[in-house]
């Protein structure tokens, strides 16, 4: 068979959007999904006044609350927790310095919530020191076998089922999809692929400043005790400039801290699409919005249905949660 | 015709190394294009002890010099002083200040080679004040007209037609080209897409630090007057890992400022491949290494040789020097 008679069909399967069997079975047949379909044909539409080449198709996903839950507390913080446990017998100082004492006396909730340089030196204390290798084994060996304290599941088992379809089929029209957390990037890296199919490079998150040194005649990239960049509300645009150097057309969040990124995407001219991730079932998952520190969600509300953008209810809209329920 | 009967001949397309026309014809059948060639080879090949998955396929490049020319001063360093002289009216007190007085006197060397302070103070003072997107419509706009001050040709016209044929025929083996430079990632940004088929993802620079404002309503990622990362020397690996977060199988330089990221290279398992473009032919382009303040090229020689990387030799490898060249 000549191969260049394949390439029509070739060109035809890259570029038609993904009709035969229904690409978002988990997502109920409401408005969101109505309004994610939409979007997606009437950019991948050849000849559309709407069609982006494939090159532009770059999609933004906060990744706590957005792909996996973040309730009583982000997993990162179940991490960090296990580790300044571990690390405490070498820094006797921690039994009087917040917020390392929190962690200690188990007031993981005051740990959790004190203010941003307080968790940054949880985040130092535990990366810092490391190499990134070496970090990055040290989460993939705690999320092996770390249960969520509530319902006993793996944190893996605890990712979104109708956000993965999404995901999937956002990549079976051409997009590339990114994680930009307010998240650790390198606590997000390791399993993001396995997760969610995405690759680290497609993984930003806050990070850590990091050194080039020889260990043993070895190269290695050492963390150090200093915060390189927060990627959480102003600092997710840099992250996004920063690193991918495009506007997404695209953003998909859950809180007031995805809201400078979805003003970001919406900039830009030409189509563009953002749907918020609205936790309102206190039944499968956890119900809050306005009065929660964790996933606060109130200007970002506000100005999405100002705005018109579209605000997806787990309750009403999602009808199965977890990849670990799916049938 | 049923779209699954392709799925064979679409996988045969794309994991079979292009066989039916020479991949790199601008050059020599000489050792540099045989490596090249085996190290492709036997990377794709399905069953081979030496494969690589499609996804680990990481392949880095230098720019300046490895990509196109850096002689008789970077690139770069013509169009900072080019926005150094429109903007001095508005700074009176560079008249007595170095590196800024160098440039308005003309003395282009001294000011290219001030210390490292120095020309981080040049790009600051072109770059910070604008926002992400004015900067690079600067560089645009300035690419479009101004000429190599000796040979007269567009800087875009002085990319090297042997390593854009390295860098197609490794994309077309399931390669991701980045580059790595130690120049500014949003001076190269806007054109590498268009010069090498390199997306603006794919390009990691030196960079300032930027931060998100509303202007007008607007929001705009505005350049600050500070560094960010300088990705030369011992900050190319903390790039890489920085921002793509896996190790490159194959590394392409031409500077002891190339040589800390061929180490972190070849550290990694596998196969591992590394090859410095050496600045040979005076005639075509420029003959410079050990005694060359830009490009020096020393350590990085040596070390090549000790270990058996590749070194092409520009008059003896390659057909031909510049994309403008080709017939």
């Amino acid at each position: 068979m000549k191969v260049l008679a394949l390439l029509p069909c070739i060109l035809i399967l890259l570029i038609s959007p993904l009709r035969a069997a229904d690409p978002l079975p988990s997502w109920q047949d409401t408005a969101p999904k109505h309004a994610i379909v939409a979007f997606v044909e009437k950019v991948t539409r050849p000849g559309s006044p709407d069609f982006v080449p494939v090159s532009e198709r770059i999609a933004t996903f906060d990744n706590d609350g957005t792909l996996w839950s973040e309730q009583p507390l982000y997993f990162q913080n179940f991490f960090i927790f296990s580790r300044i446990k571990a690390l405490a017998p070498q820094h006797p100082e921690w039994t009087n310095q917040e917020p390392f004492s929190l962690v200690l006396k188990g007031d993981l909730n005051a740990a959790a919530n004190c203010n941003l340089q307080g968790q940054l030196a949880l985040i130092m204390a535990t990366q810092a020191g490391l190499t990134v290798e070496e970090y990055q084994q040290a989460v993939t060996d705690w999320l092996a076998t770390a249960r969520h304290p509530q319902n006993g599941k793996l944190y893996t088992e605890m990712t979104f089922q109708p956000m993965l379809e999404l995901l999937n089929y956002l990549r079976a029209n051409g997009f590339k999809t990114y994680i930009v957390s307010g998240g650790g990037m390198d606590f997000i890296r390791p399993w993001a692929e396995k997760a969610y199919g995405i690759p680290p490079e497609q993984v930003i998150g806050t990070s850590i400043k990091t050194q080039f040194e020889m260990r043993d005649s070895k190269p290695v990239i050492m963390g150090l005790p200093a915060i390189d960049l927060v990627t959480d509300n102003v600092g997710k645009p840099v992250g996004i400039q920063t690193y991918i150097g495009r506007r997404p057309i695209a953003s998909f969040g859950n809180s007031d801290g995805d809201l400078q990124m979805m003003q970001w995407t919406v900039a830009g001219s030409g189509p563009r699409f953002c749907l918020y991730v609205h936790h309102t079932d206190a039944v499968r998952e956890w119900a809050y919005d306005r009065q929660s520190p964790i996933g606060h969600f109130e200007k970002g509300l506000d100005e999405a249905l100002a705005k018109g953008w579209t605000v997806a209810s787990m309750k009403d809209d999602w009808k199965i949660i977890y990849v670990a329920d799916k049938k």
